[in-house]
């Protein structure tokens, strides 16, 4: 027989991830196509002394391996509070207002499962994260894109798509955003929650990035706008703003913690959709992070590490602005791991992969980080002259050398363009 | 406003589980109404020592701290193919037939995900797992419950609702189910597997239980007959068995590992939906497992757990002769966690359940084990008689106290019946 898959999984066969992650495996490429934090920032000393100690201690041990409860594991909830009011998020913020997850991710899947039904239109930044649009697609749902400037989502074709498409969600990384790395100004946060209570829609505030930032000054998370007219912050059914954020990229994403941020009936909606899923987070995941706030490993490590980022971040513009065409328009973000680019002229960053490759270096083509714009223009073919680079995993050495590769690539497409 | 859930979750409140595990933490209760495995058998020294191993070796340490492969941690997968093999699974099991997951439970959330549109119907035996329920409804799929008797699902029903239904799947526990604690013997496996191979459907076997046997000859999986007309086992498109066990009752519940072996395609697929849920599972957890299974703790570990959960068991049984009315009827299982219980005359498990809170003692009722049987019985309304007791995690002296407790409460309504 051949299988006949449900009609959320049928179309997605993975085998272009698949067949690029093949190629990328080879040691000799310089990949800027992945996503993952700087591997020498990783905290093994610390991790290998708090596992040391979670395991001297029989109690901890044992709970830690024994089942947990879905919602977190003992006293981890407690310790985010402050890390979450940091984000500008106020008022009352307990326990029943956070869900610990196995990663950020998986508290997209779970706010699909709780507000989308098969049709529902879901709204994004376009260009957007590509998990989220393939997650989305599994539950059946329709990814609309919105227009960006450099300062992130456009209010005014937001607006225009609210009332065309009434939304379940808008989903936002207003943070250092996978792909393009832009930051949304407070302004334009503040009017995306002010449309959010009006058009009554949920916002899925994803922030894995948000503390990455190694220049210029934060920016309040969106939910921190959730005021009542008095300039109260909200804390009941009006709130509309879920806000996910997790440990991947400040701490270890092999540990797969996160969690989401909400109004106490969001987040018991979302615990029941976790419970099917994975019924909790590691507990031992859970109880590494628990000891590695306590203490008090986080903040110092960020620290630490941001000078890693920013160099890597610095060694790849200079090496852009050396090597790359002119054409080659690009961000220069404050934090994240990801420069966007976009070439003035017709080039098509899905054909000359495979040459980068040959050239032993690799990029992410724009495309797939694309939705359907609502206008005509379709997944799969807008953003055809763009690409994604990533920075946090290369030595400024190795950035130098990948980005000449493809600098050289790219000029002799632009330079066989004029000859046309 | 009030939230707009999806109809898959709307109706999902969990309000019920919640209250019963708020009673449940009061530490005077003797508790059989949860499903932990006996937290004395937990391998706490090994996985300190392997958990050292770990960070010691700053290669591998920096492995688990990073992203890994959605598929599962380098070098696990290759470990499990003898334990696959063990459940009776012949010919070429490799790589590619194998999910590493988040839990047993993730695998029922994949294969739903995958395979079950909003309204398709999916067979279980009734009564089945809870979660198993829970997820389909997280999905808008519709649960049909076939007839049991001692030995497991009834054949002839089971073929009828195949006819009248055309399920897309089955879900099965066939070794010491949850909540019977029942086993199917081979020749009903054999015809399982026929029969999904003639009416083209697929069978989740779900198999956590399987290595807790404690008496008796281990039966082959259901997923071992899959043969073709010449007895050669099928790998190819003709499967139509996925196979699901996990390490949470033979290692450890709280690190959440367990894995789904199947056709290639089904696997893949599996692997997609995997990666919009979680992207991997915790690369610690599967890091520790694999050392596990590398310094052969595995079986003798589980050699020495049988005996406490034989004697549990027995010590249950004997009090429920001792202590509980004659018109209980129950399972003797031979390994789980489970005995099952039916009254023989109308006594109501749900009424009664707060009665044997106040006298310390707790089980579920089994109501809640139930799809609706396609023949008028409902969900919530079957099984108004039953109840689940678990054994596995109280001391002998306790399940002793506990039952004793419980052999009151109903005994005192058994004779209130007699004199209405």
């Amino acid at each position: 027989m051949a299988y006949t898959f449900s009609t959320a999984l049928a179309g997605m066969t993975g085998t272009a991830t698949r067949d690029i992650f093949r190629l990328l495996s080879r040691p000799e490429i310089i990949s800027f196509a992945g996503g993952l934090p700087a591997g020498d920032c990783l905290p093994i000393a610390q991790i290998r002394e708090i596992t040391a100690e979670i395991f001297a201690d029989p109690k901890e041990a044992a709970r830690v391996l024994q089942y947990g409860q879905t919602e977190g594991y003992p006293g981890l909830r407690e310790l985010l509070i402050p890390l979450i009011k940091e984000a500008g998020i106020g008022g009352l913020i307990d326990n029943e207002n956070i869900l610990i997850l196995s990663g950020g991710g998986q508290g997209l899947d779970l706010m699909i499962k709780a507000f989308v039904n098969a049709g529902d239109v879901v709204l994004v930044e376009n260009p957007t994260f590509l998990g989220f649009l393939e997650t989305l697609k599994a539950y059946n749902g329709v990814s609309i894109g919105v227009k960006a400037d450099r300062d992130g989502i456009n209010l005014e074709d937001l607006e225009a798509k609210i009332k065309k498409y009434k939304p379940k969600l808008l989903y936002a990384i207003p943070n250092f955003s996978n792909p393009t790395g832009k930051t949304w100004p407070a302004e334009r946060r503040k009017t995306v929650a002010a449309l959010a209570a009006k058009y009554n829609f949920m916002v899925v505030e994803d922030d894995p990035y948000g503390r990455l930032r190694f220049s210029g000054d934060a920016v309040p998370s969106i939910k921190s706008f959730e005021k009542d007219l008095n300039g109260k912050d909200l804390h009941g059914p009006e709130e509309h703003v879920v806000y996910i954020s997790s440990f991947s990229k400040t701490v270890s994403p092999g540990l797969r913690t996160g969690f989401a941020v909400g109004n106490a009936a969001v987040i018991r909606k979302l615990a029941i959709g976790k419970q099917g899923a994975d019924l909790h987070t590691s507990n031992l995941s859970q109880a590494i992070i628990k000891r590695y706030l306590e203490k008090q490993y986080f903040y110092p490590n960020i620290e630490k590490s941001l000078p890693v980022y920013r160099e890597r971040k610095t060694a790849m513009i200079g090496a852009i602005q050396k090597y790359m065409p002119g054409e080659f328009v690009h961000t220069n973000p404050d934090g994240g791991l990801f420069i966007w680019g976009e070439f003035s002229v017709p080039v098509n960053t899905v054909e000359i992969f495979k040459e980068a490759i040959e050239q032993n270096a690799a990029y992410i083509n724009g495309t797939v980080f694309y939705a359907d714009d609502g206008e005509g223009g379709k997944a799969g073919v807008l953003g055809a002259n763009t690409l994604r680079l990533n920075y946090s995993n290369e030595s400024p050495e190795r950035i130098e050398k990948g980005v000449k590769a493809l600098g050289e690539v790219f000029k002799k497409h632009i330079t066989a363009l004029g000859k046309k």
